[in-house]
């Protein structure tokens, strides 16, 4: 039995196998090596040493290694593999791991794989690679069962038995008219538990939960969470059943749209690589539009600052202030922000709710802001000991800087989706930026009105 | 066949009905529909109508269903069901969802029930109670198929028609010796391509992947997620099979996850309770404590200022560049803390890959902010008209400020990790405020080396 927490040691042992030549021994602890954990073995090898080592691999097991690989590890094995043993490799791929792989690859040298395959594998293989890079179509895979409902129990058993090993799942079997259209499923627990010669017809669960190809991968994905599927089915817009989806890509696409979120709201351009293998040139390419825009706007405050000069040059002391209320300000706003853009993207809250959760993001608001505010006056009456007019003027704009920091961090993302945009570019560093600005603003006019002489 | 986008107006329909007692009509409808579609229909019903309507369930519906209310529906349908229904309920429940739901009850009310149950199931709900709430022993459950290797194909299908309909997944059959330890499975998908006479121990596969009863839930996840397994063995630590754990339990860890990380890096408490359910009160309960201690460490920049109020008095113009600075080190810094959370959080960068992140953030920094720095200079002299030399502090600053930024906010998420806390602190908000502070001593410290005057 494998001890997880000895796969580092394995991978190792691989490795050193591999250097000194060892081609036995190491065949042996491939064969009982999950292919996952294979995978590792690539990354720091050279197509050479790589080529040895794929070719070791049992043919299936050298298919599932394959789809595994990241990007550059798969063009390094793919310029070394010679043609006829990449075009075997990709025949044993499933479907979907091929058509990703095709997609990688550029049009001449698909076209050129494609030339040798029949005119029906080309059909399909055309159809599925215009499918939009997000969608159901493009996540499903063909190696599904298809069954119809006047068949028995017996002769599903003996299907499964001749096809059963190309398929991702015989778990579900699914049931179609002979025009493909779906009818329902049957699942491999009701037909094992069931005598020979039962029809199919008395098995079928009409009630399936079912996707279009043209669907979001995001919708895909909250179906499977809401009803703990391991397989969907997908069908085109005449109802044609045309592929299924298994929940392991479903776990991909949830942590990887998380990830684009966190991306997205820390104001970096989305992206699939991994942040281990993005060049600084390449990060820094992602982060440069955001950065210079919001210094940009940003730099609306120095206009503000400007223009408060006097009043400044009047009350230095309420200077120093200034980056405490904004910073407190831009905290109390992305808290806001950040936890309203995630219910969206749980399907917790919708757009419609937007009064609803306005109205309680203020109240969370004035709850905060009335334990900052009496903080805040302690702290700068008592210990930066400036005049009880000031502290009072810090202590009131804290309390509006936060109220008002709840409102709009809350707001923004829900009008973002209203209008189709991504609530979450309405993250902490945009909310901050506004409400920089706002809250000098709101500082200034409240200082105005407190402390004599400043000119209103 | 059910249409997906109709679930909403079918929800619609059963609450109609309900209203008006077609009862009959209802009864049908239920039937018809997934139990996850009828958990929706619970949440606007008075205690009273949530009783009629769980009655007219189908007995394994009605414990489905039970099992997704959430906690506040849980305890209207508690109070009016009465004590018998209520034991019978908790028998029909998945193991795991009866741990869960006595997990949230009142001991006494929990030994109360247990009283008549029979003393090794209350041995067993006992020890149960104990795992950890993150723990693999928390999540998995009792219902597994566990044959021994010596069984046939036959017995093997037989046991399933028997015992099947009440295990969670009959796909994994898990085998033991006659002391319960693991030691292997068998998968459905190859016993039923089998001939009925072959022995289990010729299909066994020994190279299992299992989890620990005291694995953390995070760990589980990712095993999940690297393997794409539908279910896995749990054994406690003398290698015994007590549980398995499936795959739709391991969907919401991943989200809820990312929701604490989003919550956690948004400085505030993280908080398993949906957004939408949350008072006001208990909102601001949990982020007062980030808020109350940033502003008092963004109080710093205060006494940073005061001690520079010369030099802002000397030259009024360098105040009003401030803000756009602090804040383009604040959006900088969350950009590389973020991005290495998360990559963290993924297991994409461990923290012995420290240097290596450090220096590409560095890197990152320089580009960004040279890129920043032109822009700020440009806009500074041209637009904002000041000095040249005071355009050339306000730029070096900002070059210096990014690069600080990344460096630190690449650096203190990985430290965190590398002290056994979580990460997902050293976010945004903290960053934001130490970079605030660092900021102004850089700012200053460039403007007294360029500018005359300025008493170096």
């Amino acid at each position: 039995m494998d001890q997880n927490k000895s796969n580092a040691d394995r991978v190792d042992e691989l490795n050193y196998l591999l250097e000194n030549k060892k081609i036995s021994e190491l065949s042996d602890l491939l064969s009982r090596t999950n292919p996952i954990d294979i995978v590792e073995c690539f990354e720091d090898l050279s197509a050479e040493e790589a080529l040895v080592l794929f070719r070791l691999l049992k043919k299936e097991d050298a298919a599932e290694v394959f789809a595994q690989l990241n990007q550059t590890d798969k063009e390094k094995l793919q310029e070394v593999l010679n043609d006829d043993e990449f075009r075997d490799l990709l025949e044993d791929l499933n479907f979907d791991d091929m058509i990703d792989t095709l997609e990688e690859m550029p049009a001449t040298m698909v076209q050129q794989i494609l030339k040798s395959s029949d005119s029906q594998t080309r059909d399909l293989v055309n159809e599925y690679l215009q499918f939009p890079e997000d969608s159901a179509g493009s996540l499903m895979t063909t190696e599904f069962v298809e069954v119809s409902a006047d068949m028995t129990v017996e002769e599903t058993l003996a299907l499964l038995e001749d096809v059963g090993k190309d398929k991702v799942t015989v778990y579900t079997c699914y049931v179609t008219d002979p025009t493909h259209k779906l009818l329902g499923y049957v699942s491999l627990r009701m037909v094992v538990t069931r005598e020979p010669d039962t029809k199919l017809s008395e098995l079928l669960y009409e009630d399936v939960i079912y996707v279009y190809t043209t669907d979001d991968q995001e919708d895909v994905a909250h179906t499977f969470q809401k009803y703990g599927f391991t397989a969907l089915p997908v069908v085109d817009n005449t109802n044609r059943l045309v592929g299924i989806i298994t929940v392991d890509d479903i776990i991909w696409i949830i942590e990887q749209e998380a990830t684009e979120d966190f991306q997205r709201m820390a104001g970096t351009t989305p992206e699939e690589e991994d942040y281990s293998r993005m060049s600084a040139w390449s990060l820094a390419k992602n982060r440069i539009p955001w950065l210079m825009f919001l210094m940009i706007s940003g730099a609306f405050t120095s206009t503000i600052l400007k223009r408060y000069e006097d009043v400044i040059q009047t009350v230095i002391a309420l200077n120093m202030f200034i980056p405490m209320l904004t910073g407190s300000g831009g905290n109390a706003g992305s808290q806001a922000s950040t936890l309203v853009i995630r219910a969206m993207a749980t399907h917790d809250i919708q757009p419609s709710d937007w009064v609803k959760v306005v109205l309680k993001e203020v109240t969370v608001g004035l709850i905060c802001g009335a334990a900052l505010a009496i903080v805040a006056f302690l702290k700068c009456y008592f210990f930066d000991k400036v005049a009880i007019n000031v502290a009072l003027v810090v202590s009131l704009t804290i309390l509006a800087i936060v109220v008002i920091a709840k409102a709009i961090g809350s707001l923004l993302p829900i009008v973002a989706e209203k209008f189709g945009a991504d609530p979450a570019i309405m993250a902490s560093p945009l909310i901050t930026t506004i409400v920089d600005s706002l809250g000098l603003i709101v500082y200034f006019n409240i200082a105005q009105a407190i402390l004599p002489g400043l000119g209103i």
